[in-house]
Parts: structure tokens; sequence; C-alpha cells
């Protein structure tokens, strides 16, 4: 009998579509119901809903894709039936591409001294009043239901780089469960914003042991899901390390579906893990970088509030184009020292452009088939 | 012999052009070597040289006609000669409208505890490091000329609204002996950024007191300037004072130049003045009171951090079109009490918005002939 080779699935709200392959790196198409962006893409993080100096109109203006937002902190405030009843992320913070929300998984890790895991979730101490949040996998997906974005993540257990091996293999098996039960309860809703309207991405756990990678991925592809993400990185190990993960754990994942590297990172991580098979990147550094005075280059961050960049009429890089691109340094240099709000606005909206920019080069290198000169050439500049 | 009419000098850089006259109220044109611009306008403040959480290309988006800029904090912080080495206000703050700079007159009077007068200038002790900052007539303008604004300021002295008479009689006087020094300043340069390039405005001071208010008025009208400005007002004293004043002061200035009322104001100060035949304003407030969580409305200022907003899917007013007019004050609430900037932005962008459509209103309804309706309809609903 032949082999029938299925496509996918028919409910599956988000599909990604490979363009070109040059060596483990893809350029494709991310299609989720509110549009379709090239891949590799990086999606900006908008914590609370918004992003921090740069409003909807302008990310839209820079091209950007898709936009990222914290299950933890909007079930905090304002809360994720108020989020639902002003529309939905979307209409909520007035940007109709595509949405993301991560499952409150990552604040199991970085909220550590608030937070107590036990096996049905954890008890969250609030970072804002001391008021308790409860979050389990059930609870997260229908708080990310609410929230209404394109991509949901399922709930998990994210253990610090420096966790010794048996609680990275707890956390393994916790997240192993966990998925689970996100995923019934994901599927268990059928009607508008259920499984046909969100995609649920699992999470592959292990830390740095690629026994627990390659356990951690093979129970999240026992789950036939929209797209799968590496999570535990970024999380304080050194990029070599990362990369001998994502080495191991990437060629593990279905080549159909799409990548998600969470929480990464700079523009080198960016480049090394589009080497590697990853998709889709999330990351806080380009508008916290900004509003700290640094734009990111190709020869790595500048920072402009040096005196040396005071009388400079030279532009950041003289290649992206954005209303920073557009200014001379000083003018950048001077708003900084002054402490005006603008001067984090604008390089916000340069590392934007910027990243934007990156994985436009990226995709352009794969299809081109040269990945491997443009990474070659990348790392040689960039200095951090 | 019959009397000539002359036009306009040649020389003159901004010339103001009548359009229509309803009453005292007057709609026009005012053209300046870096474009044409409607009015009666509203010029939005950008004290250091940049908007506080807006940048130069979303004002050219909401149709911001004339940007302004402070001489004393721009010759503190980066210092005129380095505005002027990166190519002037236009090209350093990326804004190529017309600019105006005021001439360090108003410090004078809002920095009293750190300045001494004499006859010759003010000596300013830094707000920043306590560093002398020397001001006379004639290092104002070269501040201005070095900044390279549109429209310049003469150096002035602006007495509180509850300063005795003798005081106010003597600042008129001193203002008065400044004012012709400023105009030899300006005269003086005759090359690029001359008196052919920027043009000098008067201020007429005089308190509340109308015998002083006419010396002033009758004292700039010896020089034969571009425009002439009413000071010493917003300074603390009631509406109603002020609007005594410009009753007095408006019909003893030219008819064919550009009057600005200096630091004002409300949108109801604004309406009122532009029944007294004011063509020019600015003020902080449009984006100082929506970094603050107030949006300006027809019906007066609406206060977003309220919790009576943090459900509504209400935008703002319905009627001001920008990027925040279309999203739900739910969302803008959620944005303010999370004390993001975004929000505080937004609430920028929607007053400036709102402040630019006030003066387009005004507009018609003087080419309308209906100024006086427009002006009680507002009036009868807009409460503070």
């Amino acid at each position: 009998m032949a082999v029938v080779v299925t496509g996918p699935a028919d409910d599956r709200p988000v599909r990604w579509r490979c363009e070109a392959v040059d060596g483990e790196a893809r350029a494709g198409w991310l299609a989720t119901p509110h549009g379709t962006v090239p891949t590799p893409c990086f999606m900006a993080v908008a914590t609370c809903g918004g992003l921090k100096g740069v409003t909807a109109e302008q990310a839209k203006g820079l091209g950007q894709g898709v936009m990222l937002a914290n299950t933890y902190h909007l079930a905090l405030r304002p809360g994720a039936e108020r989020v639902h009843r002003l529309g939905g992320l979307h209409r909520f913070a007035g940007f109709s591409g595509p949405w993301l929300t991560d499952s409150g998984g990552y604040q199991v890790f970085s909220l550590a001294a608030q937070r107590k895991i036990d096996e049905d979730g954890v008890s969250f101490r609030s970072h804002l009043d001391g008021s308790a949040l409860r979050l389990t996998p059930e609870e997260s997906i229908r708080i990310q239901r609410h929230l209404g974005a394109d991509i949901i993540m399922a709930f998990d257990e994210c253990p610090p780089s420096d966790a010794p091996e048996p609680v990275v293999e707890a956390a393994v098996g916790r997240t192993a469960r966990w998925l689970a039960r996100s995923v019934a309860a994901w599927r268990s809703e059928d009607g508008p914003g259920g499984h046909r309207h969100q995609a649920l991405y699992a999470i592959v756990q292990g830390g740095t042991v690629p026994r627990l990678r390659a356990a951690s991925a093979a129970d999240a592809l026992t789950h036939d899901l929209p797209g799968y993400a590496v999570g535990g990185l970024a999380v304080g190990e050194p990029l070599e390390a990362r990369n001998v993960v994502l080495d191991q754990v990437v060629p593990l994942l279905p080549a159909d579906r799409p990548r998600y590297l969470m929480g990464v990172g700079t523009p080198l991580d960016l480049v090394e893990a589009v080497a590697r098979g990853i998709d889709q990147f999330d990351c806080v550094l380009p508008t916290r970088m900004g509003r700290h005075g640094i734009a990111y280059t190709d020869d790595g961050p500048l920072r402009l509030k040096r005196a040396e960049h005071a009388e400079s009429t030279a532009p950041i890089d003289g290649a992206t184009a954005s209303e920073a691109g557009a200014l001379p340094r000083g003018y950048l240099h001077h708003l900084l020292k002054a402490g005006e709000i603008l001067g984090g606005q604008l390089l916000s909206i340069h590392n934007l452009a910027y990243y934007r920019r990156l994985m436009a080069r990226c995709r352009a290198a794969i299809r081109a088939g040269r990945y491997a000169a443009f990474l070659a050439e990348f790392r040689s500049r960039y200095r951090e």
C-alpha cells in the first residue's frame, strides 16, 4: 500500500509553509488568522499589551509581524476577562496583526522567589500587590483563550540553567504532564476562540542535558500540534551551550511545523539560531536596550550616551530605515543625556527596525543559498 | 496726495495673509521659510528639541504646523553652537516644518529663584548643575540665530501676575529697551540665518494694567517687525483678567501681522483668544496633561485613570482622528494604571490631534462667519 503523506490537518489555525532551506536554516511563511508573516521572524514583546515606547501604529509601520503579550501580567492586570470584554488583544491594543501569548511558564522561572510549584500548578504572589494568582495548565489556557491571541503556549515548568540534573528531569516530567493537560484544555473548546482559532505550541524543556531534551521533544511530538517551541534557554547559559542544545533539539522537531525559540535574544543569538532552523523569536532587548540608550548595529550595540556621539552628524548605522535612522547621532545623544523619553522611544524604533531588517536579510540569504557566508560575515563583525 | 498702502516689506521672512475675518477673529495663512501653515494655529512645545512622548514623524502625521523650542534649555544643553553644527533645529530634531524659539524671557519669570536681573540682562543659575548662564538681548538673539528657527522672539522681562504696578512698569520699560537691542542684534546679521531668514517678533508686556499694556504695544510698534506677541499672560491671572487684556491689546496690534499669545492654554483659553484676534498659541498642556492621563475633549478634560473607564469600549471622544482615538478607553486606562509610558504617549497624541482639530474648527467657523455661535456652543459645553 502506498504511504499517504497528508498535509496539515484542516483545522490547524496556524500553518508554516517552507519557501527555502539552506543547511538547517529555513525561510517560509507563517499563516495565522490575523495575517501571514515571513519567517524567520522576530516578535516584539508587549508584556502588558503595549510595547514600551512604541505605538502599535509605529510597529505596523516598521513591518512588525507578530506581537507577544504575557499571560501572567495581563491576568493580574487588567484581567483576562476584561481584555476579552474589551475586544481581545487585537482590538484592545489596536494591533490587528497576529498575536502570541506566553503561558506564564516563564514566570515560574523569572519570579522564582514569589511562587510555589505543586503537581497541579503554580501559586504566584503578585509582583504588584502581593495578591494570589493560581496558574494551572487549564487556567493558563483559559486565560489565553480570553486574551484571544493567534498562537498560545502550553503551560510548562522552566528550570534555571544551573539547576541540577534531577531538578531538570523533574521539570521535564511535569512539563510533559502539563502539556497533556494544556492540549486537552485547548482541544475541549470547539467554539469561538477554541482550537480552530488559536494554535497551541508545545514547549520542549530539558536544560542542557541531551537525554532530557530528547525525552521532552519526543513527548511533545506525541501531540500533533501546530507549532513547537524550545524553552528553557536564554536563562543564563552561555551562547555555546545554547547552540549545542539547538543543534541537538531542532532536528527532532517536525519539519513542517514552525519552531519558536523563546526569549532569544541579541542579533548574534538570532542569526546563530536561524542557522539551526529556528523560525520565530521574541525578546525584550530591542525596546529595553533602546530605553537604556543602546542601538543595535551590525558592529554590535552602539552606546549613544557616550560623549563621542555628542557632535556626530552621522546616522545610527546608515542602513536601517526608520525615523530614528534619519536623525543625527548627536541629537539622540542629546535626548538621552537630557533624560527625554523621546530618546528611548527613537532607539526602540531603531532597534525594532534593525531586528526586522536582520530577519529579512536572513531570509534573503537563505533563499539565495548563502546563509553560511552571511553568518560568517555577521559573526566576524558583530562585537558585544 | 493719495495714501500708498504698502504690502509687507520684501525682506520679511515670515508673513501672515488674511483669509477671513469674523468679528475680531481671523483665519489666515502663516508663510515661513519652512512652509505655510493655516492660522489660528497651535504650536507644540519641544522644550529641549523634542516633544515629550511624540516623535517628529508622528507630529507631522497629526498635521502639526509649527514646533517650539526653548533658548534657555538648549543653550544650557547641548549648547546653541552644537545645535548649529548638527544642522540647526530642523535637521537636528528631524522636523522640517517651521520652528519658533522663545528668547529665554519666560524663564526670567518661571525660574525667578535662580536668576538676577540687571539693566544689561539676566544671570541664571542652571537648573541642571548650578552653572552660570548669562542672557542679554544680544546673546539671546545670537543663540536663536544658531538654533535656526523660522521665528525668533525678542528678549523681554516677564513679571508675575501679582507684581505691584511699579514692578510691572519697570518691566515694561526694560522690555522696551531690550526690544530695541534685540531688534538691532537681529538686523545686524545680514547673511545666512540673519533677519532675511528668521522673523523677529516683539513681545508686549504690561500685566493687567491697561496704561502699561498700551505703552508697551506703542513701543513695540515703533519697530516694524514681522510679528507681535502678547506676553505676561498665563502667569497666574484668571481667565477673565486675561480676556480683558486681550480685548484691549489686540486691537492695538497691526492687522497685517501675525499675533501670538504666549504660553496659552487650555482648549477654552484658545477659543476665547481666537475670538479676540490671536493667530498663534503655544502650551505644554497637551503633552504634559497627556502624560498625566488626561485627554482633552469638547466636554473638558477626561481623566482616564478613573475607574469608570476601566471597562469602557468607547473611544476618547469619537471625533478626534488619531491612533489613540481608535482605541477603547479601557485600554488607555489599563496602560495608565500599569504605569506604561505608552499610555502617556497615546494621550499626548490624542491631545495634539485634538488641539489641531480645534484650530481647524475655529478656522472653519471664522470662514463661515459663525464664530460667535461656535464660541458660545464651546463655552456652554466645556467644563474644567
